[in-house]
């Protein structure tokens, strides 16, 4: 059964189970979906409304164009829920491969890095889609509605937990591969991505606040 | 229907919706249950690891006595997401109120002002609850097994950003009730919460970090 397809009772309570999966990435991914979402939300609340009809009419349509990237990055996020749990499970069927002769030890060996590889490709596409989510945000909370401002400053947070959460993931991952020059590439990759993100949370919720307080 | 029976994907896509609930509050709670339900998950990895009973044995029952407790906040939180829908919709059924004759306007401000006070109080009790659990996980971030040191740092990201998000619920919720003395105490309780989660969070991560890099 697809982790999407469970009751939201049913997915808290498998990830406080003992089953490994579904855990942090997968958590990950619904924090960044659920960020978009909010996001759509906001947008829907807002485009009817006499304020934001009487605005310029290029914020408008950039207001307006935020909307089906939105919807198309939830959509990205929520697969990816799935994606990184059976990523997880991949790696623990190699692991679970024989090792009693050497060429099962070295194919074993093999299997488990390329499942890493790919246990790590989840979350580094979780984060990047979640640092586009709040790319998408300062301009939703900036001209959304002011009755949903705190649920476009919820969207930001949830956006960034979802980045953090993923590039923890990644981090995790690195030390089962076994490919120097990936790995520092990555990490610099993640390391770029969390200061940009911590950029635009802060910058939103400032926004936020300054319409709430 | 309650919103924890949905599936997950029914649920992103009603928070997506041009329906203001769920929003932000709901989800707040959501990533408060799923911090609570990983901390669990990363107990649970680790009591029967040999490097967990080798450990002092009074650690060992601190450790293990979280357990219980963010199963309780677990479950609390996952109240709390529809609580806080119901809330909404009851500062709704008050907006919708007739307002014709005096009589009718003076109800329909009490209703209204009364409806904001129940509607601030859930996401403040959200709040709560996401502190506690924060407050929970630096031991479990420090003992808990090396392989779900990841699914550690999501839970104090999750419960960070449940704290935050109730938070700014509560603060929008404060503009339409005219009470002083309570708003100013809210205020400032919620400002000391944020700043004792925002420690938390810090400490958390950086012995996350620190096994994970």
């Amino acid at each position: 059964m697809k982790l999407i397809e469970m009751t939201v009772k049913g997915f808290v309570d498998e990830t406080a189970s003992d089953s490994p999966a579904p855990g942090g990435g997968s958590v990950s991914a619904l924090a960044g979906s659920l960020a978009a979402a909010l996001g759509e939300m906001v947008i829907r609340l807002t485009t009817g409304k006499k304020a934001f009809k009487a605005l310029d009419e290029g914020i408008q349509k950039e207001f307006e164009a935020k909307l089906p990237e939105l919807e198309k990055q939830h959509k990205r996020l929520e697969e990816l829920i799935d994606e990184d749990t059976q990523a997880f499970n991949a790696f623990m069927d190699a692991l679970k491969l024989p090792k009693e002769t050497d060429e099962q030890k070295v194919a074993r060996k093999k299997a488990m890095s390329d499942a890493t590889v790919v246990a790590m490709q989840v979350p580094l596409e979780t984060a990047k889609v979640c640092l586009s989510v709040l790319n998408l945000l300062p301009i939703i909370a900036k001209y959304g509605n002011n009755n949903a401002a705190s649920d476009a400053g919820v969207a930001a947070l949830n956006a960034r937990s979802g980045l953090e959460g993923a590039i923890l993931n990644v981090k995790i991952n690195l030390g089962g591969i076994d490919d120097a020059p990936l790995c520092e590439k990555t990490k610099a990759e993640c390391d770029k991505m969390l200061a940009e993100g911590e950029t635009l949370k802060t910058d939103i919720l400032k926004t936020i606040y300054s319409k709430i307080e």
